[in-house]
């Protein structure tokens, strides 16, 4: 990786530039009762992660993954009681149609999947400076079958543990240089702490 | 955390003594066939994660959570297709049975849960010299509820988890005192890489 924080018109890779990431804080959508009562299956008035699986499905006719659907929950989840209630859930609907969007403006050809091109050019517009074997890496991870292409729900999972990660490295980065000295157990919390 | 690596007799922290944790490399068990049978709902031959989760309940009488299954599934997966055959489950099998005697053997009082007490001492005897707070940080991320206890399921995920961290950790640490400098992107590559 290489960093471009010193450099005119360079970015930080540890600030993201506005509008890379969608907000967490949106404005409630009308259509999102709507929404809820079509998610709400089993009419509980709350929202849990199977039910949004159900509702959501990415770009290769799957439902999203467990693991997304269990992390945007808990996003929204204040008493982590493994539900969303309805003003919960608009804000969740809001910020799944904003990671839509920036899916879409970052899936260039269209083809609704993101591939390592397309994922380089998206970290790069976020600010970051990953090294090829490191996108690589990435797409490997996301994609353990094909080693090709990551879809909408990965990438949200991705981008949020990037988020998170980036955050507790730069909180002990004093020296915004891009490396830390840390010890055994602060690394165990970020690592256990950050995952979902 | 304090290390105790240099002092007579003491663990170094990295290395579990033989037994704390269950081999991965177990014998064939006769029952395998039998409980894959039942394991195995649809009658695909394979089992995938959900039907794994069916198949198992923790001392809370909860299914596995899905991070578990996944977990598990995961590591006797070797062609990453999500699911395991009758070889790869033989071997899942005695490594979950051999998950539920290490946990029976660390909880002390047989409530079926390990509490923080129960979890400070199972540590210890795996060789770890954990912080009262960073125990008390592993009950609340494994019970973020109540705050109390760890059931069977959150157990093995963490144990699993800090195993991965603790070799990715020690491989950086040359000098063998709990303390490592490390990159960005390096980081990156180890919160993402030992995630499930
Ligand atoms: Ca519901
Ligand atoms: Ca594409
Ligand atoms: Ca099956
Ligand atoms: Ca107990």
């Amino acid at each position: 990786m290489s960093y471009s924080g010193g450099q005119p018109g360079g970015y930080n890779p540890y600030t993201p530039p506005p509008g890379a990431f969608p907000p967490q804080n949106a404005q409630v959508s009308p259509q999102a009762q709507q929404w809820f009562n079509m998610v709400d299956r089993d009419r509980s008035g709350k929202i849990n992660s199977n039910e949004l699986k159900a509702a959501l499905v990415n770009g290769r006719g799957e439902n999203f993954s467990d693991s997304a659907c269990k992390l945007m929950i808990s996003m929204f989840d204040k008493d982590a009681s493994g539900t969303i209630d309805i003003y919960e859930f608009e804000k969740l609907y809001e910020y799944i149609n904003q990671w839509l969007m920036v899916f879409k403006t970052y899936d260039r050809d269209g083809s609704g999947h993101i591939d390592e091109n397309e994922l380089t050019q998206a970290f790069t517009q976020m600010g970051f400076r990953f090294t090829p074997e490191f996108i690589n890496f990435l797409v490997k991870k996301s994609d353990p079958r094909e080693h090709k292409e990551v879809s909408v729900d990965q990438f949200i999972v991705l981008c949020v543990q990037i988020q998170r990660f980036t955050e507790a490295f730069r909180q002990r980065d004093s020296q915004q240089n891009g490396i830390i000295t840390i010890g055994f157990e602060d690394f165990l919390s970020i690592a256990i702490g950050c995952s979902y």
